[in-house]
């Protein structure tokens, strides 16, 4: 069987229920056969304050460097990328040479978003396909779920970014679906029995 | 000497005078004995188009392997962090466990962004000094420049986040200004000497 231990990245420990569903994510992730390690794997929300940061950092960290795994939610969050402590993850993850797999419930591309929600559809496409703002930062238009960074350093290590396109039709709770969670769980038990 | 080959990370390849705003800093690094790599170290900005998100990728990837510094610069881009590419870059130089510092042209911490400019001062704030926004999502509260794992990852390998604090006057372009980059310059060659 070898270390199945995954370390799931995201920002649900934001949530007002935060203890709910990192339960049941780590119930998904053992119900395929992984065994969940942080982030707050035991408890409802981190403690607020200066002083707790390195703390909570230390333990995030060391549950990163005991992982075999990383799954990671990139649903947008507060904008128009994934959490950026959930980003940083994920490339530390790549860096220790670990299989990360991510999943968003965000139908749209980065571009795509950019472009609707950050400049409301003003901006200029240019010869050659080059897209930038109205207020002329250049748009990354490579159809990938965010960044560049992200979604080819998982690519690049055998992971895979999945996305919910339910249909064209919008999750109804972003936040919270586990729907292509679970399928990622699916797809990684699969690809670690090739 | 040693290896000096710093990693130059920061969202400035959007930019419309990218190739300037890149040699510049550059420029300066080499001033404090530093020899720049990527990312995109000699062009004006990366190619479009899906064909290439893999090789820019890549190249980048490579860049940071070889490259034994990072300055980062996490001057909040499109919201209310960082640019994603160079979050995820300052983990994986993290995990490889090279120097990072970083910078910010924003004086203000991230609680405050959040509270302020995502949820336009809509918060509630709980006993033991819990914050969460009108949509109950938790915001984190540690003063930092960012989410903590950026933060507090870079502290804890003896790196420093520098902050434009400039008499609390905004910077006039945050985009560009590269005062404090030089600061941390400044203060990383300082720290290698010691």
């Amino acid at each position: 069987m070898g270390n199945r231990s995954i370390y799931l990245a995201g920002p649900e420990v934001f949530l007002p229920d935060a203890r709910d569903v990192m339960r049941e994510k780590r119930r998904l992730a053992r119900e395929y056969g992984f065994e969940p390690t942080g982030p707050g794997s035991d408890e409802a929300e981190a403690p607020a304050g200066p002083v707790f940061a390195s703390a909570i950092y230390a333990r995030n960290d060391e549950a990163m460097r005991r992982s075999a795994f990383c799954l990671a939610n990139v649903t947008p969050f507060r904008g128009i990328s994934a959490d950026a402590g959930t980003v940083y993850e994920i490339g530390f993850m790549i860096a220790l040479g670990r299989r990360v797999w991510a999943y968003t419930n965000d139908p749209h591309d980065y571009g795509e978003r950019v472009r609707a929600s950050w400049y409301g559809g003003h901006v200029d496409i240019f010869e050659g396909g080059l897209v930038r703002g109205s207020d002329g930062l250049m748009i990354e238009s490579h159809g990938k779920a965010d960044n560049l960074m992200i979604d080819a350093g998982i690519e690049r290590q055998g992971g895979r970014v999945l996305r919910n396109t339910r249909a064209a039709a919008a999750v109804s709770d972003p936040a919270r679906d586990l729907s292509v969670f679970e399928k990622c769980l699916q797809e990684m038990a699969l690809q670690i029995h090739e």
